[in-house]
Parts: structure tokens; C-alpha cells; sequence
């Protein structure tokens, strides 16, 4: 039987543009439903593991929209809690060329922003399961939210399940002391913690020496001392650092380092077409959560979860649909994009 | 020069899905931008009068977008104000046959909920203008907007505007009992009151004897006796009210009252195939402001108001899309549909 | 082997807004080529025959377009000459319920409009054929086109073709004094002469006493009274009456009268929700000149035509695209619209 | 704990032209799954219950695209089998006015086409259900898939189901003797036989006298004799047969009748304007058995199910979205269609 | 208050395949409304001026549409003038990799192309007007439509205005012989030129010594010669010169020179994935005009208006949608593309 | 009179995601009709030959639909039999950056792959023909369709036509045991014999030495070293084979080889922006029949096949839709896409 996988966090209505158009230009507006956890969920669920992502919805036909969206991918949904007022929303245009894309955020006063503790049977939720993901978004959405990740996070451990967190700091959110301060009450019950090259330094102030995020530049020997530095401040087990080089809005360098028992590994480097490049992070925290959880090695661990990541910015939508065969195709050195009849 | 009116309420951003998919069917949503009080603008722009626009939007490309759909129809946007944290949301969902459409509202804590006393500078709005309009909406959005809706109120009245009001009750928003109480507050301010079927009911509970409203049957009778009731009670000079006989979701009867000057004018009747019937009443609004603003006498005005929103109801989304010979055309009485070439 | 039928005159690119949209709300706009006579060509090709296109269009990627949809339904486009500097436009927005639907020509200085006589090899052309088809549109292009019909006409006699014309009078084109002129030189030469309930008063002044077009009210009489006095004033071997009661743009009243023989035969009715009614007319011409040429009896010939022409309306585009089959199924008397599995 | 239905059958592609297109003028095709058998699935998880699907799909993204649209709306999906070489297709051209809708099926050599006995586990399947559904369409898709529907229907009595079976006659895949035969060997498992208005003639020869399918005329009289004809063969406990009064492909008349104990019920008749009339009979047969296994009374069932079903013809696809509580509305008498804001 | 520019010339009606289709493939064309002095407004607008445009549309909903689509920007449009034949239409096949993108112009006969002097107030136009900007193509529409273009250059530089003009050479529209006469009597008019690699030699046989277009060598002395040569004849305060390296039709290298005061400024080179390059020299043309408005150093101005025609080239339309704030941000160095939540 | 050439083989309806969805992504497929030889034919008529397409097709709208298709290209289908039971069907899923293209087949039981002996009539279809084309695939339908393709090389021959063959090995079709006895057999009849880089060796076992596909590195000598053992072994007069450089699913190096009269050409190499791979090499074979039958000489029609299908590649569909002058333009060395109007 597959093994099981809690993912906690915010499912949001995303509406964007067709193709590459400004938002001014838009005459509909195309809808996927996505947040940092529920990718992750429908990752892991794409890879034949039991995925169960936990959120709260509004008992209106647009959260039922994102519980559609998790079943159709086969996440387990049951303990997705109907109340509140709103789904949160963003909207996403897509950049290309020189110019960005841009998210606008309309996410206050969703519905999973409201829960409080006690609002989850986390110990019915946690039954049979193995690994527990969250996200730095999730305790930024509000106060009450933060102790229930806490809440989840004790449960959790209690349950005798590896933790992950991807830190994942979001300025619209909260500013860097309340994360700070927030994320390190979290950080003690983490077992794998993955940041992007920001995360670090905005979060803890922890700076990637060496690496001038917008020249994509990016510096082997600083992101050696992030990891070093996270991991002598918190008692993670590895630290997961993906490295994106931002060419333009078109074409990015993608790659990943691994930290784990005093090694460190860094991973092939794919030049990519960029399709959609959100979630991205997301998808690697799923192939690194499927590789652990399968037994792979740290280093093919790590290779997982970059070619998995990398195929997501050739897919449209938050979400990452694809298989394990096609990951490992990709990992075994078949980047041509031949036809597969 | 065209004759000048402003209209002050909320603009949102209405999404639904194509044709007549239901909510979990679509993967795209149409985008218009639409209000009660906005549609009212856009019928009158359309009619070659000067119609200003009052909200205040978010400065994001979402409240851009809501600019941008007024200055296309020719609306005055100069007096939106830009701030706040979001713009109102509602998802549509077009009902067919005995399937009724559906409204999923996500309009809390929109930027123009949010205003206050002192935020517009009326006696700039007002300069050179004949006409004022709002709607039962804009009150109802809180306490702090009826507030500026009697500040607007007192300042048009002192510019010596004309005062429209369409009562609009929304059980969303407010409480019969709530809404009764702002609502008297503001009715001795109004010169022509126009209502639905309900309204003065869900207001004022003043009752239309004789009239079922799901039955479709509709009493001329009982019509007039809350025509009577209502000016009765405040000092209109004018009651209007729209006679909407619901057959299904896909065909309606459509007609209107005009009490004034104590006679009641009762208008032809139109059976309706529906392509969109949101901003029905706005449009009946439009229609009726036009027609006084033109000298148009009572009968004509009713039968311009009346023909104009028939026009509406097969024209997709909230505004009513048509010149002043299109509704002339309809009211000398060519309802055949022949091609216009 | 099938017989062969020869169509002379303008085939336009036309654009629409998708479904019922108003030309202001469209974002983009549907293609579809099309034209009187092309129209009754495409319906003879799918019938079976060897219908053939001729016409004139420039030689580039837009008259491109028209020949290929023409091939596409199996038109014989040998005779499509290439030349000019464009090719006519004509936007179509389709009405719905009390609003009519709306045409803006965009035809002038037209590929075909700029032909002289001498352009066409009309003997070759010919070669085989057994019917000749044009329009009153053709002749209103131009002086030059109307000279360009005489001669068709006249090659067309020579070679012992059956010469069928529908009036079709376009009061943008021409006015009713110049129609009625050159129209009256091309009569002679025509055997079955087809019109819709306004055209012989249009183009020859002849009044259908009894009937109120726009009042829906159609008087066999006067239509009987019509058809008698074409043939009075022409040598027509038949003449074919469109009757077309129309109660809005999305319901019609659809039959026909054939006079031929001194008999006067008026088809069935149907009630139809019309999907697109451009066409219906060019439909109803294709479908009478199928069952002359395959030998049906007039009466049948006559309900041919018209089931083929009601089944035209619901069809989206200028063309009909029904068998023979499909038209016989419905004059046999199915009109429920079971589905056929 | 909702109870637990089984349905067993083909679910299939289901691609249709968008809009009311013919397919020769379609460019792109709508993409839905759907089947008989399916569509009850669906309707049954829509309103609470724990309605599992079981079929076979072949191991491909088409077969996959199959398994997540019943993922997406909440159907147990665990005893799909995957392996075979195809999935059924059947291309959809919906129909307007006089002109019908066409289904062009490509079904043959399918996945479930190719079931033997033993392919299911049926008695892991039965585990916890209570009724069991299957149509005339399963057995009749090979001489092995009726052998595992008798395997099926004798484990489901050993299991203690209520089993129901749409007749559903296709004659595209057997004769009506083929199909007399193989449906008599099924029915004495039959508890709820349901049929529509021809199906009873064409499986068992069995006549509704007095009506005339395709005048539309229905006789009450002669659909109360199919009914006791079909007791008087098999011993079902209850007979239901749909009534459709076919006006046009676009208007059609709805309702039922229900014989049970020796009573015959018939509902209340719906006048319907048709967005997409498949899945009309299942979307009945879900209803029904939702009624019944929710205790609801004869005849209120029967309502039930009439409503859900004249629901189903307003909404896009094969499947019916409705909820429980829009189903009450319509049954408490609102069909007036008005905005539900 | 924010500066007004004043543009005059011809704003069409733009039918593009979708995606990268080619003509013969689309059933449907995107609309968008464009030219090249429209495009410099609309640009001018979105950077927060008050851009004024000046043309002549038909009197129809096609007309309307262009007028439309300039208010949505915030265009002044009451200067257009209604009346003429048509609106000129263009059909733009969009290119890729080898395929060059295909423009067929059908814009005889435009509304615009038939004004005469004396058809525009020029003197109420440019009151409180900064700048007046006209493009090469103006009086290549004919000559009336030159004598109009003298005439309001005449007006703009007794009102003291700074005139620019973009050469903007079409041989589709006149031959070099006749263009260099006529542009030769503007020039004396204008303050400002902007010429791309071709037009200073199609229009006055002055060649850009050492660069071969095709090849995509572009010599920075050839242009430094051309920009001398040019100033020598023609009295400008400053020649802008855009460089365009042609890659493909999918990639593109992008910069400008600009030489004024003597001194020649070349600009950073932006490596271009081109989403659509219509309208791009004019979108360099707005951002010089904007940037000189301001008080930007001339370097700085340079940068200005390369980088927002950079951005241009990412997105679809004829016109740049962009604010000042972006312009800079990519200025400022920030071309990765990275995300902006 | 322009040359007349033959194909035979499959047509499919291709059913693809919009744009570079996955197929769980698609909620509609867009239609294109292809296949080998369907999409060769295509080729030449756009070259302005007579081409001929030869298949059978089922006798429904599916069928019809590919028929109009190739009418609509101006092929001639006079010899297009209808019959069988269904048509092949294909899924195409676009690929982008790392993420290949990927194919479904459900091509089995097409009404091709039931044809036998004796069911075309080759005499008459290759009356006045000057070339017969064929790809592997045909024969690979199955045993009788191979016998078929047999009967029709001897027919060619004994007409004294050219003949032509892409070998084309589709490991869904058949093993290359089975492929390389039938092929043989074939191989006698050609003249022209066009493969990639894999289809010698799945084949007939004939390495290219020194080239490995996956990598991307192409050694000139070993498409040699496999062209001569081609002619080694079988009597053909030229051998040539496209060189396909894959870098990524959007990027490909793109080149053939031509050997004929002991002499190897190699083409320019093209760096492609993949559009649509699909029908790259068919357009090849197209371009290199159309060179030969033009009298070019060897170097020029190698340099016009390559020309020809780079541009395929940035075409969407199985069909390349360009002109002898597009190609020409190309190979005259204009790669720069520049915008032509």
C-alpha cells in the first residue's frame, strides 16, 4: 500500500489571462485552483502515493471547485472543512521576454485565514500517515493560523512523522521579524527544510554570500554556507536549496543543492523554455518528499526532484502532472524532447 | 451640451463561466465589470449623455480593469478614487430553463466598503450636473457608506440635482429591518423612486396584494396600491416600478408602472427569450433617466424605459449596450427581429 | 454522372462576434466566406451535384480563404478568377429576442464589383452545365457587373441552360429605381424567378396586398397576387415566394409558395428557433433548383426547398450543410428532433 | 454514513462540436466523459451518497482522463480496472430546432468491450454496498461483458443489493432479438426496471399502445400497459418509464410514470428548453434511486427524479450537476427561474 | 496637470490569426484596433499624459470599436471625427523561427484617407497641447491627406508646439520617389526625427553605409552617418534611430541611437523572445516623446524608450501596455523576468 | 499543366490539447486531419501540383470531415473510397522545453487497415500521374494493406512512374522483424528512398555509425556510411535522409542529406523554434518531389526540402501550408523574419 502524506496550507482560486496577455488586455480569465501544499499534494498523488491535503473552503461552489480539483487528481479530500466567507484568489499574468510575471494577491479574509486551534482532528488526519508538509506561507496567513501549524506540528511529531517545510516567504504576507520570529518556534519540529535563494536571508537573515540574485549569478560556495548556517541554527536532518537562474522571463538555469549528513550535492543544471514557471518550487518539494519517502539516494534524491521541478515550468497551471517514468526518463539523460509515440 | 449625471455605488468584477456551464464545469471565466450603479452610467453614456462615474477601486490592474471598462463606454472615471484592498468579486452562473442563474457574491471588504465621510469631494462631482442616482446597494454596503451616500445626498440636493433611487434590496448585504431604517433616512432626499416586484416589500413591507411572484402572476392592482403606499409615505415625485413575470430561467414577461402626478401608466408587455438578464432593472433605470432628462413625456419615458431593457435582456453581461434609435426602433413597435442591414 | 450547375457572383469573407455578442463587446470576431450565390453552390455540392463557384477574388491569403472553404464542400473553383485589390467584408451581429440582428457592408471596391464583359470564359465555363444560377446582388456590384450577368445570360441561353435568379434587392447597393431598371433587362432570360415577401416591391413596385411584414401577418392572397403579376410582366416559367413570419430574431415562421403552371402551391410551416437565419433564403433557392433538376413533382419540389431551408436556420454561417437525407427526414414529417444514433 | 451504490459499464470520450455546430464545421471538439452507467455514478456522489464506478479503461491518458473526471466529482474509482487497447468514444453534434442531435459512436474493440468473468472481484466491490445499477447497454456491448454482468447481478444478490437496470436499447450494438434474449436472462435479478418510451417494445416486444412517438401524443393508457406487461414477465418490484414529448431538438416535454404496488403514479410534466438532453434518462434513474434509498415516498420519488432529470436537460454534457436541495426547489414547485443571489 | 501630446493619422482594424496560425488555418480572427500614431497615444496615455488622438472613422459600430478602444487607454477622443466609407483593416499573420510574420493591408477607400484641409479645428486640437506627432504614413494615405498633414503642422508650430514624426516608410502606400518629395516639404516642421534602419533610405535615398539589415550586422557608423546626413538636409534638434537585429522571426536584438547636439548616444541591446513586434518603433516613439516631456537627459531618454519598446515586443497588440514604473524597473538593470507578487 | 502525383496511405483525425496542455489538462481538442502521405499530398498541391490522395475512409461525418480537408488543400479525392468501420484516430500532446511531445494511438480496425486486393482500381487513379508516394507506415497496417501497397507499386511501374518511399518504422505498428521482411519486398519498386536518422536501422539493421540520436551529435560519415549501404543493398536512384539535431522539445537542428549519383549533398543546417514537429519530415519528402518533378538540380532540391520543412516546424498541424515563393525566399537565405508586407 502507498504510503501517506499530509500537506497543510491555502488552496486559492487562481485566474490569469490567456496566453501572455496584460491583465488590461483580458476578456476571461483562465482558472486553476493552487496553493504552495496543495501542489505539493497533487505531486506526490501523481507519483501513486496517498496524498491528503487539509485546508478549510468556503460551502460555496468555488471551494467546491477546489475540492473537485484536488479529487480529480486523486488527493485524498475528506478532511478539506467547509466555512468561512471567501476563497482566497490571485491573479497570475504571465511575463514573457523582459517582462514579468506578475501576481496580484486577493487572498485576505479567506477562509482557511480564520481557523483556529481545535478546528482539526489532527490526530484522525495524521492516522497511518508518514510525512507531514507545510509551508512558510501557511503561519503567515494570520495569527490564529501560525498556532495551528504549531498545533499540527506537535501532533505530528507525536504521530512519529518526518516534517518538512518549504520556507517559502511571501512579503504581501507578513514583514521578515514576524516570520522570523514565527518560523524559528516552527523550525525545531522540521526534518527537511527547502528554501529558494531568497528564503533564507529574508526569513532568518541568513544571506547567500557570493550571489546576486537578479544578475543570475549564482554561487556554489554561497549557498554551501546558507545551508551550514540553517542547519547549525536549526536541527534539520537536510536542507534543500533550489537554485534558479532568471535569464529572463522566458528562459531560466534551474538546479538545486541538497545538504544532508555533512555532504553537499549539487544537481545538473536544466536551461529552461519557460511554459509556467509557478509552482515550481512547489514541485521539487514533492519530488524531494516522493524520492525520500521511496528510498532513493540522497544524490538521486536530489535529481528527482530538480527534473521533476524542471518539467513543471513546461506545464501550464500551479501543478505538477507528471508521472514517475517520466521524471526518471528525464533524470537518465533524455532532454531532447523527442516524440513519445 | 449633453446633460450631465453622476452615479455613485460599487463596480465590480463579475465572473462566469461561458454559456450556460455551471460553476464546476468551467476552466474559463468571462470578465465584466459591472455595478448597479455603473450599468446606469453606461446606458446613459450610451445615449450621448455626460454620465460620471463615483467608486473608489484598488490601485491594482484589477481596479485598473474596472476604470478602464468605464472610460471605454465614454463614462467620466475622473472622480474614481484610487485605494483600499480589493475589488468586489461576483461569480455569475446563467441559469437555463427551470434551472435558475446564480449569484456567489465575494464583494466583503471592497475598497468603495471602505469609504468615509470627507473621501469624495461632491461639490467638484456635482459641478454642472442635473442628475443624481445611486441605488439601495451603495447604503447597504456600511455604515460608513450610507453615511456618504446622505453627504452626497445633501450636496446634491443643495447643487439642485434631480434624485433617483432604485431601492435594490440585497438579503446578502443586509437585514429588512437594517435596510428600512437607512433607507428612510434617504428616501426624503429622492425625487423618482424605482423599485422591483420585492423591493418595497423587503424595504419598506409595503405589500403588492394580488401578486404571486413565482406564479408569474402579476396584479396591476397590487401595483399600484405600493406605488400609492410608497408616495404616501415619502415625498417622490415620481414611483416606477418593474413587472418582471418569470416564466423559467429563459423566458420572462417584461413590463413596468409609472405612478406620477397621481396616474398610473401601466407599459406594453414584452415576452423575453433571455440571453443575460443582470442589469435589467439598471438598465430600466437608464432608460427612465433619459427620458425625463429629455423631455420625454410620462407615458413615452415608461415605454423607453421599458423597451430599452428589453433590449438588455439579450445582450451579454451587466450594461446595456444600445443607441436611442435602437430603443425608438423597438418602441414604434418592430419587435420582429429583421435583419438590419 | 451529376449534374452540373453554374453560380455567378460575390462570395465575402464575413466576420461575427462570437454567439449573440454586440460588434462593441467582441474581442474577436468568427470567419466564415459566404455569398448568395455561393451559398446556393455549396448547397447543390452537398446534395451531390457538380456545382460550380464563379467569381472573382484577389490574389491574396483573404480571397485565398474563399477558395478553400468553396473546395472544402466539394465547389468546382476552376473558374474563380484572381484579381483586384480586395476582397468584400461583412460583419454580422447576430440579434436575439427583440433585438435584430445587424449587418454593416464592408463591400465596396470588391475584386468582383471591378469586372468587365470579356473576363469570364463563359462558353468554356458553361461546358456541361445544365442550370445557371445569379442574384439581384450580382447586377447591383456595379455597371459593369450588371453587363458582365447579360452576358452569362446570354451564353447561358445559347447553351441551353435552365437560368434561375432570386431578386434579393439590397437597398445599399441600389436604389429600387435603378434595381427596377437593370433588373428588368435580365428577366427575360430567366426561367424560375425567386423572392422573399419584400423583394417584388422593392425592384419592380409590385405590391403583396394583405400583408404587414413587420406585423408578422402574411396574407396568401397577396402573395398569390404578387406571383401573378411577375409573371404577368415576366416570362418566368415559375415563380418561388419565401414566407418568412417573423415574431423575434430568435423565433420565425418559415414556408414558401410556388406558382408554377397557373397552380399555386404553399408549403408547410414551421415554427423555428432560428441558430443563424443568414442564408435562409440562399438555402431555400439551392434546395428548389436540387428538385427541379432531380425531377420531384412541384409540390414536393416546393417542400423540399423549404424543410432544406428550415433546417438552414439552425445552422451557424451562410451555408447549409445538410444532405438530401437530412431534408428528407424532416419533410417526411420528423421534425422532433429525436437524436439520430 | 452515506450508503453505498454500485454501477457497472462503459464510460466513454464523449467529443462534440462547440456550440451547435455541425461536425463538419467544427475546428475543435468539447471534451467530456461520460456513459450510462457513469452518469448515474455522478448523479448519485452529487447528492451525498458513495457511489463507486466499475469499469475498464485502457492504460493510456485518454483511460486516465476517464478515471479523473469521476475522481473530480467524488466517485469511488478504486475498482476501475486499467488494460485493453482503447477507450469508447462517440462524437456528440447537438441539434436545434427541426434539426435532431447526431451521435456517430466509435466504440468498438473498447477496454470494458473486452471484460471476462473473473476480471472483477465483484464480492470486494459489494463489500458495504446496497444497490446495484447497471443498463441494457453493458450486457449488449459482447456475449463476455454480458457474462459478467449475469456474474455480477448473482453476486449482488448474494450480497443482498437492490439492483437496478435501465433497459437503454442501442441499436447499434445488437438486434432486438439478441437483445430480448440476453435481457430476459438478467431481469429476474431485477428489483427496478426503467425504461424509456421505446425500449420495452424494441428489447421485449412489448407495445405502448396508443402513442406515437414522434407525433408526440402520449397515452398514460398505454405506457400503464407496458408497465403491467413488464410485471406480468419479470418480477420486478417496481417499474419506472420516462415520458419524453419531443416538440424540436430544442423543446421538449418531461415526465414520468412510476408502478409500484399495483399503483400507477404519474408526475407532474415539464416543458423544457434543452441545453443538452444525454444523460436526460440516467440523470432520472439517479434520481429514482437516490429516492428510494433515501425512503422517500412513491410518489415523491418519482417527483424527485422528474425534477433532477428535467434539471439535467439545462445543463451541459452527459452529467448531472444538480444537488439535492436544487432538485427540492424545482419539485416545491419554483420553475420560474429567478436569479438565486 | 499632466502635458498634452497630440497624434494625427489613421487607426485600423486589426484581424490576426490566433496564436501563430497562418491565415488559411483561422476560423477566427483577434481584433484589436491600431496604427502607428494611435499606438504613440495610447503608450503616451498609459504613461499618465494626456494624449490626444486625431483621425476620421466611419460612422458605424467598426468606427465606434476604434473609438472604443482609445477611451478604454484614456485617450481624448473627441476630436475624431465620424464619417467616410470604412475604417482601414489589416490582417497580421503572426510569424515564427524562420517564418516571417505576413501583414495584407486592406485600408483603400479608410475614412481617413479621404479628409481634405479644413475637415479638422486645428486650432481648438492643439490648444493647451505641448506636442504634435505624425508618422510617415499619414500623408502616404493620400494627397489631400498631406495637404492636411502641412496644414497641421502649420497650426501646431504657430501654437508653439514640438513636432515629431516617426518616417515610418510603406511602399505599400507610395514609391520612395513620391515619398521623398512630399516628406521632404514636412520636414522643415519637425523637431524631433525617428527613423528605423530602412526609412532614411526608402525615403531619402541616404544609406546606412556597412550594415546589411537582412544579415542583422548592424554598423554603428552607418548609423551615425545616416543620423549626420539626415541633419544635415533637415533642420531636427535630434534623430532617434531604432536597430534592429533580426534573428529570427521569433527572436529579435533591440537598441537605438540617438543623436542630438551633436553627440550619438547608443543604447544597452536587449536580446528580444518576441510575443508580438507590431507597433514596436512605435512604442520607442512614445517613450522618447514622454521621456524629453519630462526633462530626462538625453541618454536617460534613450534608455526610457528602448526599454519600453523592449517590453512592447512581450506583448500581444499593436500598443504597449506599460506604466513608467516598469520602463524603469528594466532600465534599472532588472531584466530576469523574476516573478513580481 | 501541372504534374500529377499519387499518395496512398492513412489519414487520421488528430485530436490535440490546446497548446501545450497535457491531455488531463484539456477540456477540448483542437482538429487537424493527417498522416504520411495525406500530409505529402497537401504539400504539393500548395506547390501548385495535382496531387491525388488515395485511402479509404468510413462512410460518417468523421470521414467526411477528412475528406473536406484534403478538399479544402485542393487535393483531388475522387479516388478517396468510403467504407469500413472507423477512423484512425491519434492524440498529440505538444511538448515544450524538456517535456517531449507525446503520442496516443487508437488507430486500430481503421477503415484503411481492412482494405484488400482489388479494392482501388490503380489504373485508373494512375492515369497522366507522373509520381507514386508511400510511406512504411501503409504497409505496417496490416498483411492485406501491405499486398495492396504491392499491387500498387506494380501498377506504378508499369504507368512509368516515379516512385517514392519514406520508410517511416512506427514500433506501435510493427516489430522490426516483421518491418524489414515487408519493406524489402517493397524496396525493389522505389526509386527515391527518404528516411530519418533511426528508420535504416529499425529496419534493415543498418547502423549510422558514430551518431547517437539522444545526444544530439550527427556525424556526417555515418548518415554516409548508411545512405551507401542503402544502395547497396536496394536498387535505388537516390537515398535521402533528414538530419534532426534535438535539443529540446522547443529547440531542434534541423538538415538533410541527399545521395545520388555517388555524390553526398549536406544541407544548410536551420536552428528551429518549434512550433509543430508533426509532419516535419513528410514535409520533407514533399519538397524533395516537388524539386525533382521541377527539373532542379540535386544541391537545389536538397536545399528546397529543408527549406520547405523547417518552415513546417513553425506551422501548427500535421500540414505544411506554404508556397514555392515562402521557400524560396528562405533558401535565397532570408531567415531573419522580418515582417513582410
Amino acid at each position: 500500500m502507498s504510503k501517506r502524506i499530509v500537506c497543510f496550507g491555502e488552496i486559492m482560486l487562481r485566474l490569469s489571462p490567456p496566453g501572455c496577455l496584460r491583465f488590461e488586455q483580458a476578456h476571461s480569465l483562465d482558472v486553476v485552483y493552487g496553493g504552495g501544499e496543495a501542489n505539493v499534494a497533487v505531486s506526490l498523488s501523481n507519483y501513486g502515493l496517498d496524498a491528503c491535503f487539509v485546508t478549510r473552503v468556503p460551502a460555496n461552489p468555488i471551494g467546491q471547485g477546489a475540492i473537485n480539483e484536488m479529487r480529480r487528481y486523486g488527493v485524498d479530500t475528506r478532511f478539506m472543512v467547509r466555512g468561512g466567507e471567501r476563497l482566497g484568489v490571485y491573479f497570475l499574468e504571465k511575463g514573457a521576454s523582459q517582462r514579468p510575471s506578475k501576481v496580484v494577491y486577493d487572498r485576505k479574509f479567506s477562509a482557511i485565514s480564520q481557523v483556529q486551534k481545535g478546528d482539526f482532528d489532527w490526530q484522525a488526519i495524521f492516522e497511518l500517515a508518514h510525512w507531514f508538509h507545510f509551508t512558510g506561507i501557511t503561519p503567515a496567513l494570520g495569527d490564529t493560523v501560525a498556532e495551528v501549524v504549531i498545533e499540527a506540528c506537535e501532533a505530528a511529531r507525536a504521530a512519529g512523522l518526518t516534517i518538512s517545510c518549504d520556507l517559502n516567504y511571501r512579503k504581501n504576507l507578513w514583514s521578515s521579524e514576524n516570520a522570523g520570529k514565527v518560523m524559528a518556534a516552527l523550525m525545531p519540529y522540521v526534518d527537511l527544510c527547502i528554501a529558494n535563494e531568497e528564503d533564507a536571508e529574508k526569513v532568518f537573515a541568513i544571506k547567500a554570500t557570493g550571489s546576486d540574485i537578479r544578475s543570475g549569478v549564482l554561487s556554489h560556495e554561497g549557498y554551501k554556507s546558507v545551508a551550514r548556517q540553517l542547519t547549525d541554527r536549526f536541527p534539520f536532518k537536510a536542507v534543500a536549496i533550489t537554485l534558479r537562474g532568471s535569464i529572463s522571463a522566458s528562459d531560466n538555469n534551474w538546479s538545486a543543492m541538497l545538504y544532508k549528513n555533512g555532504n553537499y550535492h549539487f544537481s545538473r543544471t536544466y536551461p529552461i523554455h519557460i511554459v509556467d514557471r509557478v509552482g515550481g518550487g512547489d514541485s521539487f518539494a514533492g519530488g524531494l518528499i516522493y524520492a525520500f519517502l521511496n528510498g532513493l539516494g540522497d544524490e538521486e534524491a536530489l535529481e528527482f526532484a530538480v527534473a521533476a521541478s524542471c518539467l513543471k515550468h513546461s506545464i501550464e497551471g500551479d501543478k505538477n502532472h507528471v508521472t514517475v517514468d517520466e521524471v526518471k526518463a528525464l533524470m537518465a539523460g533524455d532532454a531532447s524532447g523527442r516524440v513519445v509515440r
